[in-house]
């Protein structure tokens, strides 16, 4: 199924590129899927790439291309004509074309967007580079096929099988009246199972699911997964239809939330990859590790500030500071993330009050237990009771604590608008050491006599 | 396009209930969509969903029992009759019938088989259930159409029509040989744009993925992504084909996988929601929380370990023991969530010497910085300078460690074929905290003169 790259197979290629073998390279790609020839173009030379995709058909490097990351995408166009892209983008269905051109300059898509050959192509292209990427138009392909609610079976067939010309995949076959209102879909299976002479607006379906050309992107993809759609209809203002979204562009953009989450709970800010530059890495991950610093330095002053006799007194109190810090932090991390994601796929139920006192009675069983825990090593340390105690019931105050903001952050950012992963990780963890430590030494100077 | 749930309109439902107004009941739900019927059903009480389902039409509650998350389908099945529920069971698509039918105790599910109409669909089902559900074979359909290929289009479109009656959606026509072996598919492209009388082995593609019934899930998830397929056949030992998997099918698969990840990077265990049980939430979490207290109480017994001079003359020191631990923590979830999600989506590329190199490059960079920011922090606190240092070299030997440890313990668990996102969240935490205090107190031995 899937080929192998490796070294061997890259050096073959070097020599066959360095002799000009086209007929063996071609003859080495006949029956590769443009999947893998995408795998190989990250793994070599970008001059080796392009060499390649200037003699392999363009049909197969086209949607290759495609499939790019998009800095390996960069480099390789980078290396081409207007002229060589253009070839490429005339293979490539609308959307496509349109996400591969918008990250050229402004000069240069110009000039491909003029060697486009088929002029419709091109108008469709044009039409999408309006729309915002994040947005159902951005996502959206022109290629469809659709059929008028008055035509017969027989002549839908016809019809379609010009408009299947030049189309890849055909999904649904949309009805539209004539003034290319969506009314519904003609499903292949009532083509099949009906008299070609009925007219279609005896057998189509009525009940379709279609989005706004403006509607956002995530909106789009929690429909489609609702309703468990493999391609959605896009309509402009006045419900005509002006392209579709199938699934396969959506599966990324459904990957991608769920990683934001997960990243910015791990403090990374920017979509990094694990082969990013030295300087992209630490472009995200820096400012995360200061934040931390400076909380760190906070609940270090917090110390400080505290009289020193409970220092000269009761040092061992010292040794514990980094649990609180830990426990908290783990709460507030481990009550975010399930908000975050309760949100992400909005199943969060119930009044606030039931999810307060929730969060406050698991605490309270969390904190009992981590509590004699303590004690329990206490004992075998035959450390201070008091010691022991001050620990315990901080560590509940904390964890009680840690769970409400790491429930509430998230909700109140979601409320307003803001993007609630950010209350995950780093922000969450740095709060709760300050408040924790301050908590820890507050209960101390309460229980332990000076 | 999706209906609001209030309480308004559940109190109205109670009442149509009680009264047993059937009609009005069934007009309600006339227009409503299985997955907004779903929404309905997580809303209100079980005997009030049960009312409804025994109401409406099977062929929409079917597919709305299918949606419902696992334990409230539960709760609804219970209160269902095995004959109410084989009613169900016949309008689903094999899939889902046998999905559905697998969470029933052995002896209802015998029964619920047995009450099957339709026998060839009862054979599917129980020949389905025989598969593990975490591979290809227990995430596909029977359902599908398929052509010989010998037959002209002509004769295949008559008997697609007939295979068509029982089918939902039809993605594609695939092209089997009379032993059944699957040879490729018919596009309806080409179906639409060659004569009646071809026979289809002139103009199939023969050029289609398929998977083995025993394929992992997740493989058939990476495959379907990476080949941007809307269906995949499934075929046995010998080739035939036994099934096929829909896109629809695979997404649940691909959000699970990506929300696991950050589900254990923030210390949950199962995969629990946000409105779950407390007991649930407190199996998740707990151990999690206790693994943290004892690293924390290891750290403890570490610093305790130290001579009691460095306590007495440098109690500043222990101020900053959160900053280490916080910095170690932040550094180490960084790392191995990069790591994580490189492996997820398989983009771990070039040698472990370059990565070595890099983290520790990286490493050098964010420590140097973070070690400046604290040398400025001592001095406009004016603080013991030797002190500052300690915490500064301190911060770059911690930062270098916890990227390795981050980095290259999830590498090592994924070699051995252990998730490696258990190496994130807590557990990296954790053991960053006891090196990172460690490696504190041993670097201010040696600065420090005592």
């Amino acid at each position: 199924m899937e080929f192998q790259i490796n070294k061997e197979f890259i050096n073959f290629l070097t020599e066959l590129i360095a002799e000009n073998n086209t007929e063996q390279i071609v003859e080495v790609f006949k029956d590769v899927h443009y999947a893998d020839l995408a795998e190989l173009f990250e793994e070599i030379e970008p001059e080796l790439a392009i060499a390649i995709i200037k003699i392999v058909d363009t049909d197969k490097t086209s949607d290759a291309i495609v499939e790019l990351d998009e800095d390996v995408r960069e480099e390789i166009l980078k290396g081409m004509s207007s002229q060589e892209i253009a070839n490429e983008v005339n293979e490539l269905e609308s959307d496509d074309a349109a996400d591969m051109i918008s990250e050229l300059s402004d000069q240069q898509m110009h000039e491909v967007i003029s060697q486009i050959e088929d002029i419709e192509h091109a108008k469709d292209i044009v039409d999408l580079l309006r729309y915002d990427e994040d947005t159902a138009g951005g996502l959206m392909g022109k290629e469809l096929i659709k059929v008028k609610e008055n035509w017969t079976c027989m002549q839908s067939i016809k019809e379609m099988r010009l408009q299947a010309e030049d189309i890849e995949k055909v999904y649904t076959v949309y009805v539209v009246d004539d003034d290319d209102v969506l009314k519904g879909r003609l499903s292949l299976k009532s083509l099949l199972t009906t008299s070609t002479k009925t007219p279609v607006k005896d057998v189509y379906s009525p009940s379709i699911t279609s989005v706004k050309a403006n509607e956002k992107g995530d909106q789009v993809a929690r429909i489609m997964q609702k309703y468990d759609l493999v391609v959605v209809a896009v309509v402009d203002e006045m419900g005509r239809l002006v392209g579709q979204i199938s699934v396969d562009d959506i599966i990324d953009l459904i990957k991608d939330e769920a990683e934001k989450d997960y990243q910015l709970a791990s403090g990374l800010t920017d979509d990094v990859e694990a082969d990013a530059s030295i300087l992209e890495l630490t472009k995200a991950r820096l400012p995360w590790l200061i934040l931390g610093l400076f909380g760190s330095l906070c609940a270090a002053a917090i110390m400080g500030s505290f009289d020193s006799h409970l220092l000269r007194d009761y040092s061992e109190l010292f040794f514990f500071t980094p649990l609180i810090a830990a426990v908290g932090g783990n709460v507030g991390v481990q009550s975010s993330a399930i908000i975050v994601q309760g949100l992400a796929n909005d199943n969060i139920k119930g009044s606030l009050w039931n999810r307060l006192f929730k969060e406050i009675g698991l605490s309270l069983i969390n904190g009992t237990v981590l509590g004699c825990l303590v004690i329990a090593y206490g004992f075998i340390q035959d450390s201070d009771i008091l010691l022991s105690i001050t620990i315990a019931s901080s560590l509940i105050v904390v964890i009680i604590m840690a769970a409400l903001i790491g429930t509430f952050v998230p909700l109140i950012l979601d409320k307003r608008g803001i993007d609630p992963a950010l209350a995950t990780g780093p922000f969450i963890t740095t709060s709760n050491d300050i408040l924790g430590i301050f908590i820890y030494f507050t209960i101390a100077k309460i229980i332990l006599p000076i």
